[in-house]
């Protein structure tokens, strides 16, 4: 039914990478530059402005009908702008413009990474069939994004669902956001290993001091591991049932390289959630791993754009 | 252009209003009763249908299209049901099925009383022209709802923005909800007053022990009073903020009995708030109180009956 090909960016602190993607999700053709994040705006652009060149020198190129950029944040997509926090060289640089110039006119949607994922997850993943749902990346940094009444929420700026920075301490640690007690401050990758350092695990003979490494060990039964861990999966359960509370959702999936901690992580976090998702109205929320594996990004960034060509079309 | 009049259920543990209500906003036939709450469920509902026989026994009544209601929490839209906390006869009740028969087969609507409550403010009041908002009540407790892409968006079952019931604290006093920490549980007006006792705040002559009567030692310069406010302030700031970050809203209308304080409560709020909505997205959102009196519910009902009936037509 979809001849038609959709055009994607998936642009981040490390990668930038682009995508022909087709009407059932797979993806035809691909291109990829190493994020200049250091250097000046114009030479980042420069790198995107190369994953376009590679991607229009495919014969596929002239069924690309609408382009969707998932962005790292903070976006705003009623500007067309973006200011990823680890790009400095990107201060609201009006990315939806210059990559309309660079792509022969297409449409241009744009959203943040995590609305991304989120499109990627609800179109192909585990929130497949799920009406109201979040997704949630935990990471270095924790990010999500929104489905309500099964259409993707990406708010006017196209940064809804940002989970990560809602404060579930109200004295809680600082968060680098300038508030405190935000779920990230709590439940990233880096603050789980940080926590786990600060009450005394040590690492084994190889030195490795990341959450992955903190994971080996609560698995292997260290209590000072398994209470940080805990205590990442308290902070998520209260973060996915505010949102529950707040929205209404009935599935709350969890991807990034904590979610691959598996059980270590997600036993502590359903018996967190039945703590504090206490309503009858939240009650049936059921958590589930991400689907989506690295390609998220590049196919839900082609989603969000499908979505809204259909919108236009039918209004 | 509107001569249809909408019927409007609001029922409460302390009583059961209904009106006939126009295309404006305006009640053109009223009718009340005290809420038998502590009776069996039939005594209670045979309150509600005496509500409706008097409104059915208006000559406008055969103008009536659609009805609204909004029910104290929990609802159950998508059953019909509800399950109001201070009405223990009505456990899972069938009211959507009850008025229907009672009001000779109209189609009835139902919402909970927050969601009820940002209808009303989103048609005729504070919220009026903002296509995403948040609105509160605070008072004995804390609800609320929301409006999203310009729409009430009261969830599957109908409890959606239900603010009064996310975690602020994860270690935070038990709340009776089941949870710990919650919103409510630090900025109702029984929580103000208790936590300003607790510090060592006394009453007047006159005993008064309630959150107005804290208030008012805050407007006089009172540093306990003041600093319960504060906190209640604070935790209202944090809820407030976390909806803006997962759903993007520009404004956050706030009303209720605790809403009536005044800058006592605004002036440590937007303070709070700037701690709190620290993310270039939501900065801009701003804090006003809300403008629909008593008949907030009545006026919310109807504007989500009628919202209704037109998404009917236009499909």
């Amino acid at each position: 039914m979809h001849t038609d090909l959709v055009a994607a960016l998936d642009i981040g602190g490390t990668k930038i990478a682009g995508a022909l993607v087709d009407g059932h999700g797979k993806i035809a053709v691909r291109a990829q530059r190493a994020t200049p994040a250091r250097e000046d705006g114009e030479t980042v652009m420069r790198a995107a402005e190369e994953v376009l060149a590679e991607l229009a020198a495919s014969p596929l190129w002239g069924r690309a009908t609408t382009l969707g950029i998932g962005s790292a944040g903070p976006v705003d997509a009623s500007a067309g702008t973006v200011s990823p926090v680890n790009v400095p060289g990107w201060r609201d640089f009006p990315l939806v413009r210059r990559v309309r110039d660079a792509a022969g006119g297409l449409p241009v949607e744009l959203i943040g990474d995590g609305v991304a994922i989120t499109a990627a997850e609800h179109w192909q993943g585990a929130a497949r069939g799920h009406d109201n749902a979040l997704c949630m990346v935990v990471s270095t940094g924790v990010g999500g994004g929104l489905v309500l009444n099964g259409r993707l929420h990406p708010g006017p700026t196209g940064n809804a669902g940002h989970i990560g920075h809602i404060c579930v301490e109200l004295d809680g640690d600082p968060c680098p956001c300038g508030s405190r007690g935000c779920v990230e401050r709590i439940a990233s990758g880096p603050n789980i290993a940080r926590r786990a350092v600060g009450n005394g695990w040590r690492p084994g003979p190889d030195g490795d001091m990341s959450a992955a490494a903190v994971a080996a060990a609560a698995r292997a039964g260290d209590p000072i591991a398994m209470a940080s861990f805990a205590r990442a999966a308290q902070a998520l359960a209260a973060g996915i049932a505010a949102t529950a509370t707040l929205v209404e959702i009935d599935i709350a999936v969890i991807g990034g390289g904590v979610g691959k901690a598996g059980d270590v992580l997600f036993t502590p976090l359903r018996k967190a959630l039945s703590d504090y998702a206490t309503l009858s109205f939240v009650q049936r929320l059921t958590i589930a791993p991400a689907q989506m594996g690295t390609d998220a990004g590049l196919v839900g960034a082609a989603a969000a754009a499908l979505a809204r060509r259909t919108d236009a079309a039918t209004v």
